[in-house]
């Protein structure tokens, strides 16, 4: 049973479904097509504002296309330690922006804390030529650590960063599971609410990690960079001549709430890993912030057995190496297609090592 | 009907399976998966030697990517004024190498001639600091004007090219069309035959333009560069974390010769448009090198009659405006899925027209 | 004697004495000096309007970061053939713009022909997202084939050039020869009539050929790109932390019109090789446009002959390689420091081989 | 009096007169003048062994240069946090390799400790083509905190970084001072002991804060590097086309023990500074380290009161500001021109004051 992450998920049925309807006949390519015409008004219904999407292939490059179209070359973008952005896509958005610098900030339980962005900031270059220019703010959603801003922390990072003339973009690599999150254990939140409304000017909304075949949407809240991204976006090698298929698994994605509806299964499925493993002697809740991904330590014994046992996840870091005889972090993360009896089945067989 | 691009073409049934089959539980991201682990077997059985495969989304990024592992930063290559690496991947390779330039030479029929290679590479600057050095020669195989090249001619440009110190990059984005119509019109010749035995060391190989959903290979004949594509990939944001997806895809092109299967149709189309064509007053047949691609000279008032009758083809170049009373050319597409049908349909109507 | 290039030239004592007087005890670093920041009113009342200036250390460099403010990365810039920006800066522009294209236009006499340049723009893809965008025009005066474009020329190509959205640049490595060319010649006209009154946007603006020790200056007419190239010059290494010392150089080399006189004898040394050369049996004249540079062909003995006797120059092209028995064309320079005693030599020595 | 920077000082006299004398007459550009030619033999000599050297105009530039043969675009330089080429360059470093990463190590006193260098390098992704792969290390000597890395300490952290297959950099904006500084304090060293005897790769050899006028060579002991070294160098717009006036520099920088004369008198200077100053109430000498920069914290009204009697120097961190309640750390920096009095005017100033 898979717990390694949520790469390894299957594609959803409707989802499938969407592809296979769009193989109907012969259409404009390059996006020219109907589907991905529709796109951007669904997309902006969705975030209640227009909006200009870029569909993508990977979060990698919608990470790195953000970072090029809000950071100068010279500029510089403000990340968490372990944010993708920083450690996790082999320098593309210092390629991508033409040699921006990411600054990183090394957050508590994966978030940027707002004192620490201010006192960067603060300390900032602000016009010294020797300097890269702080130009963005880029926060996870759901982060690294599996944890989530609230609405309002988004809100008081953003402003901070806009007071000093950043833009913000969000890595919503798990925005799905962010959202429903937020919405079950925190706040009523829409999607508009921990975006745009909370300052975020640019999101990397993932599709990929929850139930599409290879799909991500750049969501351009300020309009006006969709010029420029056109371009970029091109010459990157993104704009697939059969766009179609990608804007099929996007538009299936967010009809009749299935993105949420995945997502929140996802977590459900998460909530009962935790519900059932904090119990037992030896083993501790590192982190787990109600979304999909859950951090717990184990006795490195426990953690062999549970590998001799076919049960696969990554220890964390994934550097790390479990000894017999030396407590060890493993990372679960569960999806869409992750069942009770998944859960079930690992629970249990702590429950029998822990004995 | 549809004759504007290969691009418009829906997805071969065969893919669509392979699709679906690839969709049975969770898989390791990546590209640490079964289907994509059996890629490079597959493909260096069908190349008759060890290759390496990095698959891609895009011809633009194939050829980008490609470019980037044969020409420095400091580089050039040589391509034919028209080819795509030249003017359609809007800078994309000048982005990827870190600024080489694109060296045109103006081919005959969309192929350059070795003379005029030769020339050019003796005019070389050849270590003189303050030239951009040329690093490799590109070729469209079957060309952008619809044309192919020989073995004997891939062989002599390739020779005058690595003695040159140059490495050699074929462009096959449509290659399954070229390999086809080398074997029935011209010579029986391999994958092999026209590719590394002629002297290329790394082929974007085109699948997408000729039945797959958006999957192109980039093959790496000099298996030394793949330790150096493996990181451009990634950082370009091509290193899908559903890679498995796209490799099935690749998979199922090649298996029980599907892809020359759906080319041998595509190019059997085109014969029937050039045959059915040619014969009318007032139609010239500009250029047909056996492929997938046809360019006719018709009277304007033709092109818009054919136009306002439903059938959707370019001008060309796409930027030529035909009129009432100035001749044009168009250019007109067949694909793995255009029917006898749509070839009577449009030859039909031409001849109606001609009266 | 040596007619290799402007290169080889000395300093002028004006422009060392500047230099020295420059080094009077300690001044504040990266051009926060008196003298620097003396060089953007002389330029502005030189060229007689409020101008940016950027003091460099080659043309390389000069034309690369003009091109980088220029154009986007998705850029283009249209230049003659055998422009130094197109064929001799080993790919910088396409490197500093982040890989824009350079499009060369093939001129007469070294000079784009408007035509040419309107059916170039005409053809553009304007906004078509496969192809580079044009965005500048570069013009370099006097051109490399030693000819010179009047005001009107250049107004009418920037005309051309401004209503398809391109900015204009002009190289002016010898710029004072050809303003010196102009009012001798063709015309009365001052630093500000033959660019920014004639719509250029960016001048590189030469002094190193010109008597300087090392020292360029980009010249902003269109001072709003003035934020963007600060930081684009700090990161490439140009902001000297004594910048002072080129500073010196670049006011001193326009203080009481020296830059004018240099290149005025410059001229008229070349004037004299012209018209004592042209008269001789066997000599044709290849090309001379007034400035500093003459084209001569002679028969290829007459030319190993004068190499023998000590006279060095450049065949032309370089890569030229002149027989006993083949006609061969050599490029002669003459500078601020040749005297008419080398002009007289050689002349005497042509004599002397023609008879 | 003036201690903000060794960017502030004059030209050295010897260096002047070296750059008069290269200014005899007509000769080759581009580095083929005999002063270019005698720079290899001359610097190898001093460092023992065979080196490849590239002038260049600031250290900006040297350090960008030297990252880009050192590191490919996806790789990374370990570096001190405070270290120029992590936070003065605008980004250079990570343009001109094409988009590598500088990972920051805090140092203890300006300098990097092995056993964090160790750690770092366990830590690294070693081939996972997810993170940007270390390539490098780079160690400024002497470092911005005025700190000396010993020959010892240099083998060992080349000795960590060779093990990980990194090259090693050495920023030598400081060289001078810290050879100087070397022997006499600690230990008898050549610059060859302290560079490619103790694991040095790559050196960018300052002059320019050193008495000359605008003068770094970057020094290849891997000389293998040259070829690459020589297309970079000159797409940068390093290649000068009057590159004697900069060779002369660095001829005469090195004639004769002159670089070390006069970075001896520099730090001689620097130590009349800490001894004339640790003696008075309510100073503390934050630190120093032999060469030519002390950081002395004193009460905010001194730091005003020595600002209105004429003194300039820099609060540290440039960004601090010093109030009159609140204590400052200034940093004094002396140079090759910096006299006896200069230094007795500031002691005497601030005795008066501390009484």
């Amino acid at each position: 049973m898979d717990f390694r992450s949520d790469n390894v998920a299957s594609v959803a049925p409707e989802i499938m479904a969407a592809i296979a309807a769009a193989n109907a006949g012969p259409a404009a390519g390059y996006g020219d097509d109907e589907i991905s015409q529709r796109l951007e008004p669904a997309y902006s219904e969705l975030f209640e504002t227009d909006v200009r999407v870029f569909p993508v292939l990977t979060g990698t490059i919608a990470n790195s296309l953000s970072a090029a179209v809000l950071s100068p070359p010279w500029g510089a973008i403000y990340a968490e330690t372990n944010a993708h952005i920083n450690q996790d896509e082999c320098g593309g958005p210092e390629f991508f922006t033409g040699g921006a610098k990411i600054l990183p900030l090394e957050g508590i339980n994966g978030k940027i804390q707002a004192e620490d962005l201010q006192r960067a900031v603060d300390a900032g270059p602000k016009g010294f030529v020797h300097a890269a220019q702080p130009a963005a703010l880029s926060l996870t959603q759901s982060s690294e650590a599996g944890s989530i801003y609230s609405v309002a922390e988004i809100a008081e990072l953003s402003a901070i960063a806009h007071g000093a003339n950043l833009k913000v973009h969000m890595d919503g690599a798990r925005f799905a599971n962010a959202v429903v999150a937020l919405n079950e254990g925190i706040q009523s939140c829409s999607p508009a609410d921990i975006t745009w409304r909370a300052g975020v000017d640019v999101l990397s909304f993932g599709a990929t990690k929850n139930g599409a075949l290879g799909a991500e949407a750049i969501i351009l809240f300020r309009t006006e960079l969709a010029d420029e991204m056109a371009f970029r976006h091109k010459r990157a090698g993104q704009l697939a001549s059969k766009m179609r298929y990608i804007s099929a698994q996007l538009e299936a994605y967010i009809k009749d709430g299935l993105w949420l509806r995945m997502a929140e299964h996802a977590n459900r499925m998460c909530w009962a890993l935790a519900d059932g493993m904090g119990a037992f002697a030896g083993v501790r809740i590192d982190a787990f912030g109600g979304a999909n991904e859950l951090f717990v330590e184990f006795p490195g014994a426990t953690v062999i057995a549970l590998r001799e046992q076919g049960f696969e996840f990554y220890d964390w870091p994934e550097t790390a190496a479990a000894g017999p005889d030396k407590r060890c972090t493993i990372r679960l993360v569960t999806r869409h297609d992750t069942t009770p009896r998944d859960v079930n089945s690992i629970v249990a067989a702590v429950k029998k090592l822990a004995v």
